[in-house]
C-alpha cells in the first residue's frame, strides 16, 4: 500500500490562551503525513525553502515519511502566524508569508505516480487538479479545501470534486460552498457534486460522514483543554485516510471501514491538540491510539430499547 | 409513578424561514409535559389568563396531562413573539408580554406535593426554589434555566443547583454560567456545584451528559429541515425526564438509563422541530419514537478495533 500527500510544509508561529510557539513545524501536508504514518508509509510532495531546519526532515523520515518529492527551492519557507482566543474553533491569521510556496508547482516523482491512495491537502484547486493529471488511476483520491478557494476558485474546485472520491471539509466551508445552513442538506448536496464520500468536520462538535447509503455522526473526544488546534483538521484527515488505506489495500471499501476511519481520524486530531505543533504526535504510540479508539466507543454507546 | 412540571404556558407567535404561526400553544411546561406524556402521566403547574383557548387544555388533557395545578388568573395569557433566521440555533425575541405570568407564584396542589419526579422548567430560580419548599422529598429533581437568570439571578440559581439532582441547560448557558469556553470543563465544573447529573444541549450538535462516573456524547438526529426550533429544548427535557421517571420508579438510576434518556429526549426534540408549535407531537406515536431511537443507534455505531 502506498499513500501520497501533496500540500503545504511550513513554519508556524502560534499563540493560544495556553502558550505560544515560534516557527514550529507546520503545514497541512506535514500534519497529514505524520498522522497517516501510524497506519501506512507516506510519500510527501511539497516545497520548502533553503532555511528549512534539517531536524524537521529527520523527524518526518523517522516516521516513515518519504521526502523524495519535497522540493527545496531557493528562498524562504512558507510561514503562517496565527492566534486563537476564547473560542478555540476559530483561527485568527496574523500574517501569511507564502515565500517559496507562492510559485509551488507540484511535481510528482515518477516513483510516486502509481500511488494507490492520493490525498490532496488544502492548496489551490487548480494545483490539486494538476496533481491528478500526474498520477495513474489511484484507487482512492481525497481532498480538502479552505474558505479562500471556495471564494476565489469555485469553478476549479467544482471541477476537482467531480474527480475525487472523498471530500473532507469543515462545517463553515460546507455552509459557504453549498449556501445551505443545514449541514445535513449541505452534506447530501455535496454528494451530488461528485464525491461518493463527504466528511464534514465540526471541531469540538465532532464529525459527520455522508455516503449515498450511509450517515454517521461521531462526537469529538472530550478534552478539558485544547492547547493548540492548529493542524487538527489535517491530523483528522491523516488518521482517516491512513486507516482507510491500510484497510482498503486488500479489502473493498465498506461503510464499516469508513466509520472506523472517522474514529481513527478523530483520535489523531484529539491527540494533536493536546500540545503545540507536532509535539504530542511525536511521542504517540499505536497502543494509545487504540485505547482512545475504545474510549470513543465507550462514550457513544447506549442500550437498545 | 408521578411527574410534576412547573413552568410557563403561553401563546407563541413565531416566524422561521419556513413559515409562521400566530398565538400557537407554547411555553416551557407545555412542551415538556407533552413530550414527557409519552412515558408517564404528567401534572402541570402554571398559570394562564382568561383568554387561554379551551382547545389547548383539551389537547393536553387528551395526552394524560393533569391540569389541576394550572391556575386561570384574571388577565391575559403570557405571550412570546420570536423569529429565527438563517441560523436556526438562535431565537430572536421580538416581543415578550408576561401578562399573568408576571406575578406567577407557583402553588403546588396538595395532591401533587408528594410527586416523585419534579421538573422545574425555566422560570425565575427564586420561584424554582419556592416550589421545592412545597414538595415532599421527591426522588428526583431536575431543572432548566436561561441566560436572563444567569445574568440577573445568579445567587438563587447557585442555591437551586445545590438542591437539584439533574441540571439541564444549553451550551451558551453553560459557558455563560461557568465562564469556561470548553464545554467539557463547564460540564465537569457544574457537577461540583451540586447536581449529580449535568446535561448540556447543543442544538444541531447533539447533547453531552456528565456524571461523576460517566461521560456520554450523542449527536442530534440528522434532519434536512428544521421548521421551528421553538420548544426543542423543553421537548428534550420532557423525553429525557419522562423516560427516566418511567425507568426509575422501580429501578435504581443507572448510567445506562441516563444514556437512554438522552436518546429519548433527542428523539422527542427531533420530532418537535419538524413542524410548528406542538403540531408534530400531536400526531406522534410510540412506534415512531422507538423507530427513531433505533435509527439513533444506527447512525452512531462503529466497529471495535
Amino acid at each position: 500500500m502506498n499513500l501520497l500527500v501533496v500540500g503545504s510544509v511550513g513554519l508556524d508561529t502560534v499563540k493560544t490562551p495556553f502558550g505560544a510557539v515560534k516557527e514550529a513545524l507546520g503545514g497541512s501536508a506535514t500534519y497529514f503525513a505524520y498522522a497517516a504514518s501510524f497506519f501506512a508509509p507516506v510519500r510527501l510532495v511539497g516545497v520548502v525553502g533553503e532555511d528549512f531546519p534539517q531536524e524537521h526532515l529527520t523527524l518526518l523520515r523517522q516516521r516513515g515519511v518519504h521526502l523524495d518529492g519535497l522540493e527545496v527551492a531557493p528562498g524562504r519557507t512558507f510561514r503562517w502566524q496565527g492566534s486563537y482566543e476564547y473560542d478555540l474553533n476559530e483561527a485568527h491569521t496574523l500574517a501569511t508569508e507564502l515565500n517559496v510556496f507562492e510559485t509551488f508547482q507540484p511535481k510528482i516523482p515518477t516513483a510516486y505516480q502509481a500511488s494507490e491512495f492520493v490525498f490532496l491537502a488544502n492548496i489551490n484547486p487548480e494545483l490539486q487538479l494538476e496533481v491528478l493529471t500526474q498520477v495513474k488511476a489511484p484507487r482512492l483520491i481525497a481532498c480538502d479545501t479552505m474558505n479562500l478557494w471556495i471564494r476565489t476558485k469555485r469553478e476549479p474546485l467544482l471541477a476537482l470534486l467531480k474527480q475525487v472520491h472523498i471530500f473532507i471539509l469543515n462545517d463553515g466551508e460546507a455552509r459557504q460552498l453549498t449556501q445551505q445552513s443545514s449541514l445535513i442538506k449541505a452534506g447530501r448536496l455535496l454528494l451530488q457534486w461528485g464525491p461518493r464520500v463527504v466528511v464534514i468536520k465540526k471541531g469540538e462538535h465532532g464529525v459527520l460522514l455522508f455516503t449515498q447509503q450511509d450517515f454517521f455522526a461521531a462526537p469529538a473526544f472530550p478534552l478539558e483543554e485544547v492547547y493548540d488546534p492548529t493542524g487538527a483538521g489535517d491530523c483528522f484527515a491523516g488518521g482517516f485516510f491512513g486507516s482507510l488505506a491500510r484497510h482498503h489495500h486488500d479489502q473493498p471499501l465498506t461503510t464499516a471501514a469508513l466509520r472506523q476511519a472517522v474514529i481513527f481520524g478523530s483520535v489523531l486530531a484529539s491527540f494533536n491538540v493536546e500540545r503545540f505543533s507536532l509535539e504530542r504526535l511525536t511521542s504517540l504510540t499505536l497502543d494509545e491510539i487504540q485505547t482512545r479508539y475504545r474510549q470513543f466507543s465507550d462514550i457513544t454507546h447506549f442500550s437498545p430499547v
